[in-house]
């Protein structure tokens, strides 16, 4: 089997790794845009070879989709029209709707698995590719009643070999979810390094009492603004409520700080978030 | 060396620990007024003795007050009241304002250390204490030109033995350093975790979605809510400061998400939040 891997960063790039260590390819090729991200790929060894697209595309049985997911919502339909018949087209992005959106009418949508292994860290590019970093994750893949039996049935081996538990769900279900847990912890830590480099000036300070909770919180502000950028807007309308919430509860708990005597009602709001250890270890 | 431990949770518990492993005292007691917590630390091997408050507190020659800070505003009057004339008393409260000022005009207000040793976990109690909790970590001591010069130079010794680095800041001036930087993370946090539960009805999604950097945002809402409380209470002229500007980001944030052209902007603020990978590696 011939896989192309287009977009070599974090996630792209540890899919590779780990399918060379499982041998899953005869031939592994990656496609990447940025001419310091290919050179850094190759050197590292998370592709031994790159091709432009064109040649990747219409050559392999795998294509997997690992770029932003704007680009994706570009790249998918031009992917399907140039594969092999019995090719597998594959994407790993954090939005799906949009993407499957694309290529709702396409004469290939079936070649096509949208999927979203939930596995990440806050670096990017293939520097930040890792060896194992999908055991014992998620990987949820959306609409599968759109996708040929065949070529689910090689993805969800590729992701079972590479350590993926895989779940299905209905892409709008999806981004909803998505926005409801993933997408808004990092807005909320985002926002927390804004604010915070912008009352602190004392950068010492940060450093110093970064220990006190900050450094853990504010983990995912480090994250590729040209990869969460799209996703944001692509979720937009799911964010917008559970931000609303969010902004709501935040006044709410800014004014229960404020008020002289209410430490029952501020502590009942604690308790209730305290609720979220039933659910994460 | 007679020490006191006054409240043995996680921190209180952890100083303990390490005193015991550097055998850095001759009888160390503890003073809890919670039974059953009094019952797991002697079990723990925490301390081997609980003693009352009265004579623990007439008898030692340190006493360290590691209590909810509303409790220790209350407590620390009545521990100098009660002290022998050498003794030296210490608290680690995340608040140092309010606990100076009770005690600004007491007559043995020198032979108290306003300390904040900036380490802990999302976790209470004396099950949660932790031996070698303070390695590399950084302890602040508050208004040291209150303090008597003996006793500095004995609880810098003690924080540096137990591997904490001293750095000494006036007592207003941290409790603002830890609304920007610490207490504002606890708050993001609490706030994220009561609207994920609030919005997302689907538990199994919040936990197979957790991977996508919730677990990490969400890790200090599980914090003990009376611990915090009294904290957000006393700091909370700073911490509104702090949050209007956070409500102010998230906003504008929700804003731009949610308006068609605008990604240079969005990208913008990702961009100035990402800084703080300067600060924090």
């Amino acid at each position: 089997m011939k896989v192309a891997v287009i977009g070599l960063g974090l996630i792209g790039g540890s899919v590779a790794y780990d399918l060379q260590e499982l041998h899953w390819v005869k031939e592994l090729v990656g496609v990447e845009k940025n001419k310091v991200n290919a050179l850094v790929a190759n050197q590292l060894g998370i592709v031994t070879k790159i091709e432009n697209f064109e040649e990747a595309v219409s050559s392999s049985d795998l294509i997997l989709i690992a770029v932003p997911v704007n680009v994706s919502e570009k790249l998918l339909p031009k992917v399907l029209n140039k594969i092999k018949p019995s090719a597998i087209v594959l994407d790993v992005g954090s939005t799906k709707n949009t993407l499957v959106k694309a290529v709702k009418n396409h004469k290939n949508r079936s070649r096509y698995i949208a999927a979203h292994p939930m596995a990440g860290t806050e670096y990017s590019g293939p520097q930040a590719a890792l060896k194992g970093l999908f055991k014992s994750r998620i990987c949820i893949i959306c609409d599968k009643e759109n996708s040929d039996e065949d070529a689910l049935i090689i993805a969800h081996k590729l992701f079972k070999d590479i350590g993926l538990k895989v779940k299905f769900m209905g892409a709008e279900q999806h981004d909803l979810h998505a926005a409801y847990v993933s997408h808004i912890s990092h807005i909320s830590s985002f926002v927390l390094a804004e604010t915070v480099l912008d009352k602190e000036k004392d950068e010492q300070a940060i450093f110093d009492m970064a220990a006190g909770g900050f450094s853990s919180t504010v983990r995912l502000a480090k994250s590729s603004p040209e990869m969460w950028e799209p996703i944001f807007k692509q979720n937009a309308k799911n964010l917008s409520v559970v931000l609303n919430t969010y902004i709501e509860n935040m006044i709410k708990f800014r004014d229960l700080i404020l008020e002289d005597n209410n430490s029952d009602d501020l502590l009942h709001k604690m308790r209730k978030a305290n609720e979220i250890k039933r659910i994460i270890k």
